[in-house]
């Protein structure tokens, strides 16, 4: 098994801060609203490596520190990083693991249960485009993925094949909830935050009447300018 | 009556340490936005006695802490535990006792209202497994229970002769609200967390389309695992 | 003008208790998320005097402390009480003072813009009596008064014919929001948190099938219990 | 380019206080849960000058201070200010300067994507006036204006040309979310808390039942004792 101290010592220092990042970065999911008790978990590639820094399985948010975040293989396996042997990888590793391995732009993986966009899964609905922040952020609708259980590849798989055929950093897996990707962990929560708000306006919209959709036209030029010019907010 | 200082220096020690875990759990109770002022209690089973612990009634939650938690019989009588004459168990405790007289396996019960899980109640209606996470959490459908009114037994008894009826550790206590319970105190506050949070996504679920249900095998594949494998999440 | 510094050294006394206690309770109004910015207000009268304590006009939550609350005579007149002249007791305070005049046995008064109150106020509709905190707290339904606009002393009129016709310590005045009352304004508050909890779960509750009005019976017996013999929860 | 430090000291002086307060008010709009991440928007102008203060683009809320405040001229390009040149003004900065440069009268003006706000943005709908409330900030219902995006003056232009119709300090830009005005920053924060709180309630209200408008006699005596008698509240 690999072991953390052996391995280069500027590899050690990136997964240091990686860990880092990743425990602050976990503090965002209560803080706005997407989880309750343990239920959601952020992850991020260790740059230039087959590693990935993930949370530990059943710990709660206000018990994460840099030294439990939990180190892993592209596969999914955790690896010697100091963390005692009764501390796991959250049970959606493997999800996360598979996104690593098929999406090699993906540097961050986030995954929630958060109300409003799992409302969206329970129904097998994508959420529809009527917001320019929806063109900004998501280039369109956001996409359901199939329904799938842990226990083998099928939510990894669910989650790849359905973002290889949008825009959007997030798919909402039926039943389940949403998993988001993004060039690093920040950009991933950013995204998990994003889809559990425009889920929630446009749940409250389609109350107070017919939702109008935003033009195709209009959502690329959003997209276009957010993505590629803009940069910032 | 049974007096506290009199008992043997473990159980008093037991007690003890359960005081402290009932007193801080019960912050979880706002926490999580269950509760508004004082409408809610948990409570927890001394372990290898037939005490169990609860909140003292009318004491708002940030002013309770261990040594005002009460303590009684399992037939709900509070014995000589130290806190003042003037300090009576939580109205809801015939309630509680009632449950762990009748369900050995039980060492903690939550009472909350809940607004989702109420609404439900306030419908007669069950909450429907839509979910994958009712699946791990709750084993299928949220039941509801009668109807009854503080008085006699028939709070306990309906709590009792639902959940024995149901791989669910919730009640909905019909036009009341949810009652909880698990292995310990912290599992019956997970629990009722947990039954809060599916019945407000189903609530929204509900409102954006027709929910589409979890088959019962994957129902069942996912509460085996969750139960029987995982151990945490 | 009536001078706070002549008054009886023990009314003086009370004065400044009550507006300790004045102040610490509106601090419960932005926590309970019942109001935003300045829209709310809590009033007390000081026990055995023809005076009351008010929120100042136009001051935020956070900045209020018991030397700027305000002291009025029962026709709502600010008397000389050390305060800045530039301080005006709240625009409503004509409101609470009809309550203070023509409800001796009123100690305190709250107003809100709470949302779902409010949101019942806006359609003229009474809160039905569907859950049993309902029976306990309120006694009933919760009513609708007449609309009424400031200037006269037509909303406080409006509030105390409808609570003389009802059990419920809240009205919800049309279009504008609910008023409630209670022996003192740790009551009223208490009776402001409830009254929005209530119609927070109704409005949940509506959605998601048919209510089930609690029997009339069950009503008094749960009214009778929580008002007469229980005195705590 | 103008340099601030060349400018005369009272004007510099004005700038510090005006990007103090700036940067201070943007701390209510995560207070008041009326934004996510970035997405939202303060500015003031520096009384007297032709200069505005807005918040600089992809900084997070915890992470404003004064002094990286954003200074423009009201052509909406950034001036030498101090700040490193990294830092551009919001990406909805062309659209507040538009509205200094069309409305002397306004001193600030304010952007969220709050979300009930939004949601009546997103079905193109007005909030009609149907609380007391609403005739005393907002004289009446709040308008919709165009669909617009960002490149040129387009969302400007239509948020001066709907709120020139209107009494309402805050406009609902279609697909997008609101915007408000007001004499000061301040004044235009707390137009958006209120049209939040308006947009939620009344998006609660329609779903009890049919909402009751208030007569227009009465909005309009409302708005006029609030506007121009009350000044507080």
């Amino acid at each position: 098994m690999i072991r953390l101290d052996e391995l280069p010592e500027d590899i050690q220092a990136r997964v240091q801060t990686t860990r880092e990042r990743v425990a602050l970065l976990h503090g965002e999911l209560p803080a706005n609203s997407l989880v309750v008790w343990t239920a959601g978990n952020v992850s991020e590639r260790v740059e230039g490596t087959n590693l990935f820094v993930i949370k530990p399985s059943g710990v709660r948010y206000d018990e994460l520190s840099a030294h439990t975040m939990v180190v892993c293989t592209l596969d999914g396996k955790k690896i010697e990083d100091g963390t005692p042997a009764s501390l796991s990888p959250s049970s959606d590793t493997a999800a996360h693991a598979y996104v690593y391995r098929h999406m090699p732009q993906v540097g961050g993986v986030v995954h929630t249960h958060s109300t409003y966009a799992t409302a969206f899964a329970a129904v097998h609905r994508p959420i529809p485009c009527v917001l320019t922040m929806m063109g900004d952020e998501f280039g369109g609708e956001i996409p359901v993925g199939p329904f799938a259980i842990i226990g083998d590849d099928s939510i990894g798989r669910g989650i790849v094949e359905t973002l290889k055929e949008s825009r959007s950093p997030a798919v909402l897996m039926a039943n389940h909830g949403p998993f988001t990707i993004g060039k690093n962990a920040e950009a991933a929560v950013k995204a998990a935050v994003m889809v559990e708000e425009v889920a929630r306006t446009v749940a409250a919209a389609e109350q107070l009447g017919t939702v109008v959709p935003v033009a195709q036209e209009h959502i690329d030029a959003l997209y276009d300018r957010y993505q590629n010019v803009y940069g910032q907010h």
